[in-house]
């Protein structure tokens, strides 16, 4: 690690008030000088969504104490972009870490993920940036089992720094009798939500629906997924990229007619 | 292409009144049965935010002359969704259209983009899909010179499928007095726009922040990129997945202490 005390942003997108970013500000003042700027309500869900038609609020909060901490009005990528540009008025931290998030990040939901948005934006910006994440959906999990995975990954990610235009996006199963059994490095499973819509009446009488799933794993006779060393008690880390093209399929495209 | 008229969803991220989806209805109609589900407000910048915490309405509109077409509350991806699961009652339809939008979403735009996470959910889905976008802001631009290339592109991916996990990211030029030199299959440049935020007073004495930036390309000297083929009056296409697992950092961290 480098002499200097590395500066570390710390943002979420369960909001600030959230267990886990609490859990995660405390662990990462062992390891440098924390910033805060996380949303002041909870984003989950938002992807990478970014705050355009509307002007963005900023406020510091002193939720945390001894902390700078601010709560921002937009979504995790805008409390990324606000503590670059704003707070740390251009001066690069060291680390952007994201979480814990309170439910799974891992599979597709990482294109989902407010969590991973934080980190994913972080990378864009050439910061190294992991994104945590707990299998519980709960808002009072116990996350004991997960700190010292996420200081060891912390302190890897300090020490080695990440391929320009990657982030991590870390999982941990949900806290069990058992102890995690390690960390294992993985590929994104091929697995979804099989969705459907439940149709209901509002009191006027009017339709809405309500999204809801149940996730199912086609890769399931893979074992270099995340979802199987989630599945064997493992945290698992998908190093993730924000080049979204296809290679192959570019090579493909090349017969095509156009 | 199937003796049967293929059924085409349009959806996109601009608002179910923007040109550029009347323009993409109408061009589609030529192709096949046409049914629209498109958010009933602009949704630019939303990335793939879906709505999980609240309900989505969603009404029938008469806007399109004889094409089927529903207005919802929600984001693109869960236009799509709703789509699928609702409104077709889980039949799959045999392509996802989106836009046309009223903006570039080349280089680092795709990860921000409504548009693309109409085609990226369709992709989820199983379902080829296309993402439009014309280089152009303004809501009344001039759609015509990017008609042929829709048509194209549309019919290559009918008759030949996508590869799993795949959609398309096409871009336009903005209409000039020159006409579109050809298409080409890109990668994805690393571009991205340098940001700073604007800071005000409301009336009230309370600062806000408005987001704005320059975009810049670094990828100056590669002509396998999508800015690139956009600069030189081609039409782009960038095939996209949602596998974001980054292979080359997987191997690298095989050596990292954990």
């Amino acid at each position: 690690m480098a002499d200097h005390k590395p500066l570390i942003v710390v943002s979420n997108d369960d909001g600030i008030t959230a267990k886990g970013i609490r859990t995660l500000v405390e662990l990462m003042q062992q390891l440098g000088s924390v910033v805060v700027v996380a949303p002041n309500s909870p984003q989950s869900g938002m992807g990478h969504a970014i705050t355009i038609a509307n002007p963005l609020r900023l406020y510091p909060s002193d939720i945390f104490a001894g902390v700078p901490a601010y709560e921002c009005s937009g979504t995790p990528a805008d409390c990324v972009k606000l503590a670059k540009h704003h707070v740390l008025k251009d001066r690069l931290p060291d680390l952007v870490v994201s979480g814990v998030n309170h439910g799974s990040n891992s599979a597709i939901s990482v294109l989902y993920s407010g969590t991973m948005s934080a980190a994913i934006e972080a990378a864009i910006e050439g910061i190294p940036a992991i994104g945590f994440s707990l299998c519980d959906y709960t808002s009072n999990p116990d996350f004991s089992h997960a700190h010292a995975h996420i200081l060891a990954i912390t302190r890897n990610v300090l020490e080695r720094g990440m391929k320009r235009g990657t982030a991590l996006n870390v999982n941990f199963p949900a806290h069990s009798a058992e102890p995690l059994k390690g960390i294992r490095i993985c590929r994104q499973a091929n697995a979804k939500y099989q969705e459907r819509f439940d149709e209901r009446r509002d009191p006027h009488g009017r339709r809405y629906f309500w999204l809801e799933g149940d996730f199912v794993n086609f890769d399931t006779h893979a074992e270099d997924t995340d979802e199987y060393a989630l599945s064997q008690n493992y945290t698992s880390i998908v190093p993730c990229q924000y080049d979204m093209t296809s290679y192959g399929m570019v090579d493909e495209m090349r017969g095509w007619e156009l």
